[in-house]
């Protein structure tokens, strides 16, 4: 951490804020500049409960950050890729996974026959919301439980490990009865008791990033779900939001190289939700196999015209069956294989 | 509900959507334009699962919202201001309140400390977070319910009602007990498990705006609360998330209006967390004043410079008295009180 | 300017940076941290032609830049406001100035009937566009020319100064042969070749944020034109664009006392543009005088129902007299005077 | 355009409206829905001056515009592909070209080095500013006339055909004498004399999308040149502004299938502006050939560590070899050619 004094403070200034820093039990660092003075605060600042307060010390212009707040999310302190298993693959590994299936589970034959579906496709696990966040209170919020009972037969039928979302802590037990990936959605990127449940289920965790938080944010609760001991947590880029109306979300696609720079963690890819239109899907599906991705998730539903919820963006079996079929091509064009 | 079809679009596309929109019971009023269709769906529309469906139809171009998705919330029916008591007033009548504390509570001296200075210097409602959302894992979280048993001697002290936030809705209960208005967070806007819970609470709720959702998505959640007949609802504009780093977030002001035509629930001001410095606090008070808004919230601490949270953007007492004598005179040129 | 290394950064890669300093002609200072190792650049850093260069470095992890690339603007070298004049009054003391008229100039009597209007209700100038940026190239474009003799002849009948955009560096002679204030618009902020030519012409600017700009990139356009001697800058706050779409603009009220504290240059708002809509015109105006601004500029029509452009966003006479007599009581509460 | 009464407008109100349409010229047609009236206007609407006007009318809720404000930029008009010659290939065809060079031409050595490499590495065209935009009036500002001159000299040596950016429209004759494609940069996307000039100058023109641009708007411009009867215009994607940091620009990798289904124009990607640093623009360029981008301009100097401008995010002439040489066998596996 750098404290930058302004133009104008005084010697009295300067000496009170190294005073302060030395209180708190660090070193102080004071470099003089033409124009103004610079203190480093030397130890590990991560244990100052909030260094803002030095701002608002006389003389202070503002605080620099110079450590990441994350530890154990960092690629700095655990250089290899962090390899989380499913269905015998390694998601981080050569292979690029895809996990498909609707949005909302609605009704038995309609899970069961995309489970089917995208099983032949060549999806290697299937995703379906059993619990839903809706923006309206009047829409269908999911089956809930009987959702969960259908994923599992699902499962039964087609050899498919589950994805689904779980939307409240005192719901995690539940649903890890179930499921074999607990889904934090988007809007609950910092719901932190529910963040901490899901540490503390030892589960794996599909971690979404808010639609209008940042990468570091993301891997701030990812640090959350790590420290309780949980360290298999899949990172997914959905979109964020921006001023663009044309899509319902923006593809923050620069974000796939960042987080593999910066994390050892698995990241996956939600072309579906990234632009939120059929027709745009399998264009940035590509696009995130190409710029280095581990994995997709995509809607897929049987009869996306009568879907529930989200039909807009879900591809049918025919559609996603081809797509796969030309991700193989790509995957293998950057040395990565389906 | 209006659908808008492409300019090549035939005439048996068209039937197509008339019918699929008989088939869901409502009627369609098609208007040819020179070029191109648009058709109307005339009826209740929010009753229909996805609208967004239509846009798989063939020649379908787009689909154009004309109701809005909340109802309860809507001025349209329910012209008059809803009035919330508290602490003998009624929030968004006359009468501006103004609830403030510190961010933490953090130990009794500091929260009576704090408690007393406020309720001195005119506050209407004390605020102080005993569960805190922090984005680190490592950052203090709270003091839980013991913060929770020394906000009550707070009121025991002062006669001050008390704003505290709840983060989980398991915890609704707890905080309930103690608290007089339960605040919903930034980050937390579209927890629906926790509106729900706060729903049947009935207790009065402070809905904060999240940084990164438009006005809709508040009214929307606020529709979630009232749609369990909890009607005692305040919203919170808290400043939203934007490109500008020069203040910690962009303080919306426009929405105190726009809030004020399009409901008839109170809006109340944050202006600590709508800029995140102690310096821009008094400006951005007073805008929000000179703006409309029903209530301000407002950090204040008895020692900023050693807050555990937020120290740099709470005010002193000194800080928090002469802006309040400051914002009467502003209240009376603008026909309101405080 | 400081360099952070990165926490593996090698004795060598530390050195070769600090060779890299000095060969430019600066000192370098080392710090040695617990986790690694910080270079602070001393001496005046912003001759550097691209300081991101360092990044390319082996073992840096990122710049950090401490000074304000701008200076001019700055209130750190210049601690008292400035002053500018207009129509008697100085912009930037006591009194809060208003600049009122049409979006654009459109006939004769348009412009005349509304000067006269705006005088009465109590304007200090008045604003009209003959030059016109817009979206479409099928909308009206301005009168040009014979709209600046329009408006000179307005000039003539009411004594107001007058204000108006310029688009293009090689009008800046003929629009400065009319107005006695050019207007740089938004999608121009950062139009070089303009500024130039603006700041050459010693004439007074009103210069307009970009809707997609910073304030600290506001204040660099502003460096533009004073570094070329032209003094009399007046900065605007006219909204910026993010994801809220119930306003066409968000109105930054933070930037006024933001803008107060780092720069001596006036600031005025736009709360025409700021909300884009009739309605709330006057809860923006009423905001921006009580965050501080020194000015407003509003749009006003004699008949906003037939206005060319910006008529969804002009006043009436009649409401802005009613508007301006509010302002006044209001800008008494805060010590200002109208 | 669909006008949107409001739920309490009155009989009157909506005749008051309908009148109004018939006035301008175009007819009416009311539908009368459970809660409100809506009415379209029947005719081409694009010439109405300013829509917003019937936004001011007693009862009306909203406007909704149903026609794309563009025409000639529109798919729906030009169903075909537009194919823009770039030496001896079409962009838009099967061929994806790649434009590279420097930021900003420093020196003889250096753009002749430069530009020799990037043709050996397989470039279709050199690009290179000679006229820089620069936030600070401080920072290098291009050699002028004189780097154009180097740039035809490069030209010369190697056959590559010159893609320079003109900033101010008095200089696209002196630009145009030199370049085979005139750049127009993101900050002037909007600067209408610049797009007014170009659309005459009947020259190539690539047009950068604004940082905080929408497609439409982007789309608009482009109908500015357009309408000038110049139709070789290429749409460049170039990053876009959000509230991310850890990344110069948001690569909005969405526009490239979005801006290909909406228009005929061939569109090219900047993976350097769009990440901003060297180490993710080959994974950022990749995603864009993924995704369907005709072209590439990819930024690369003989010695980035010595660059006046831009160097943190250019290649090395190695690093672009690498980079052309994978693109190749992407490109195949979706069907286009490099």
């Amino acid at each position: 951490m750098i404290i930058v004094m302004s133009v104008n403070a005084s010697t009295r200034e300067i000496s009170a804020v190294i005073a302060r820093i030395k209180e708190l039990g660090y070193q102080a660092h004071l470099s003089q500049g033409q124009e103004r003075a610079i203190i480093g605060v030397i130890g590990d600042d991560r244990r100052i409960p909030d260094p803002d307060l030095f701002s608002l010390m006389n003389g202070v212009e503002k605080i620099m950050k110079v450590s990441h707040p994350y530890k154990l999310a960092s690629r700095e302190f655990h250089p290899n890729d962090s390899l989380v298993p499913l269905n015998g693959s390694m998601v981080g590994g050569k292979k690029v996974v895809v996990i498909a299936g609707p949005c909302s589970v609605e009704n038995r034959t309609q899970i069961l026959e995309t489970a089917q579906a995208v099983k032949e496709a060549g999806a290697t696990a299937l995703r379906g919301g059993a619990f839903k966040p809706r923006t309206s209170p009047y829409a269908f919020q999911g089956m809930g439980e009987e959702g969960l009972e259908l994923l599992a037969e699902a499962r039964e039928a087609t050899g498919l490990p589950i994805v689904t979302e779980v939307m409240e802590p005192g719901l995690v037990p539940l649903v890890a009865k179930y499921a074999d990936v607990l889904q934090i959605g988007a809007r609950n990127m910092q719901n932190y008791a529910l963040l901490h449940a899901v540490g503390e289920s030892q589960h794996t965790a599909l971690l979404k990033r808010g639609m209008m938080s940042t990468m570091e944010e993301l891997l701030m609760a990812a640090e959350y779900i790590l420290s309780h001991g949980n360290e298999r947590v899949l990172l997914c880029e959905r979109g964020i939001r921006t001023f663009e109306t044309y899509t319902r979300n923006t593809f923050d696609i620069n974000a796939i190289p960042v987080l593999k720079q910066r994390t050892h963690l698995p990241v996956i890819a939600d072309p579906s939700h990234a632009t939120g239109k059929r027709e745009y899907v399998a264009a940035a599906a590509r696009a995130a196999v190409a710029a280095g991705a581990d994995g997709l998730i995509i809607e897929v539903h049987n009869h996306p015209e009568n879907a529930l919820s989200d039909g807009a963006q879900s591809l049918t079996p025919e559609q996603f069956g081809k797509l796969v079929h030309d991700l193989r091509r790509l995957a293998e064009a950057v040395d990565r294989c389906m």
